[in-house]
């Protein structure tokens, strides 16, 4: 039986361990592209950094809907899916600061130290961040499946 | 330092335990959207059921371009990531066969048996699948953390 989550358990379930973020954006082609970021909520909004390069900062600098989705991957499996806008910014401190903030609830080295020897394309996570995006939900589905 | 995933690695990684995809698909307004489901390999196709009026079919009978994401949510971290297309097939006794045997892996009950008293928008767990979905990449991103 599936229900919705409350506002209180929604957040509780997004800042659980290390549980990461599905990003997905639309490209200019059209075609969907989704990628994992590590973030942390602010209030409501979801915050993540990513390199200045990445398909998302790029994507999200023209077109700034966006889609998240956060799940459960065992039993009982939940998931809270996010669609909302995504506002950029590119002040050195601010990504600085919460990048650390994030590399913290993920057991990150400290930002700067591991920029990997071959990033994958978009592997936000070593490479040097340049944007952070905070993500203002427009439309929440929040479900769980347990018997609460 | 983050490396690619041999194939062999990243079918064992897609298809180890309860380990759920992360599909998007781009809306006709243009929108991204982001959902979880169940799947199995066959193959290197990504296999998934879903409701026939749920909005990936909807989208997919229209625009099969499709993208997965399927991630380690804890330490060293690791994803998989798709581009490819959807075929949808519509043959009850292949959704009904496949939804079994994906079924099967994540421990539901038998189909049909739980459809919810108020489902959310879009929840494919729980609602009586329609469609059977075969995504067919074109492009993989398989990266790995770990220090081997």
């Amino acid at each position: 039986m599936s229900r919705s989550m409350t506002a209180e358990e929604r957040r509780a379930f997004l800042s659980e361990g290390t549980r990461t973020a599905k990003v997905s954006v639309t490209l200019k082609s059209g075609e969907p592209h989704v990628s994992p970021v590590w973030f942390l909520l602010d209030g409501d909004d979801l915050l993540f950094t990513t390199p200045a390069d990445s398909v998302k900062a790029r994507v999200l600098r023209r077109d700034p809907r966006v889609a998240v989705c956060v799940d459960l991957q065992e039993q009982p499996f939940a998931f809270v899916a996010v669609r909302g806008t995504a506002e950029l910014d590119e002040d050195p401190e601010a990504v600085r600061s919460w990048t650390e903030r994030i590399g913290a609830r993920y057991g990150a080295a400290p930002s700067g130290t591991d920029t990997g020897s071959g990033p994958a394309p978009d592997d936000a996570y070593h490479r040097p961040p340049g944007v952070l995006v905070r993500v203002r939900a427009q439309r929440t589905t929040a479900v769980s499946y347990d018997d609460e």
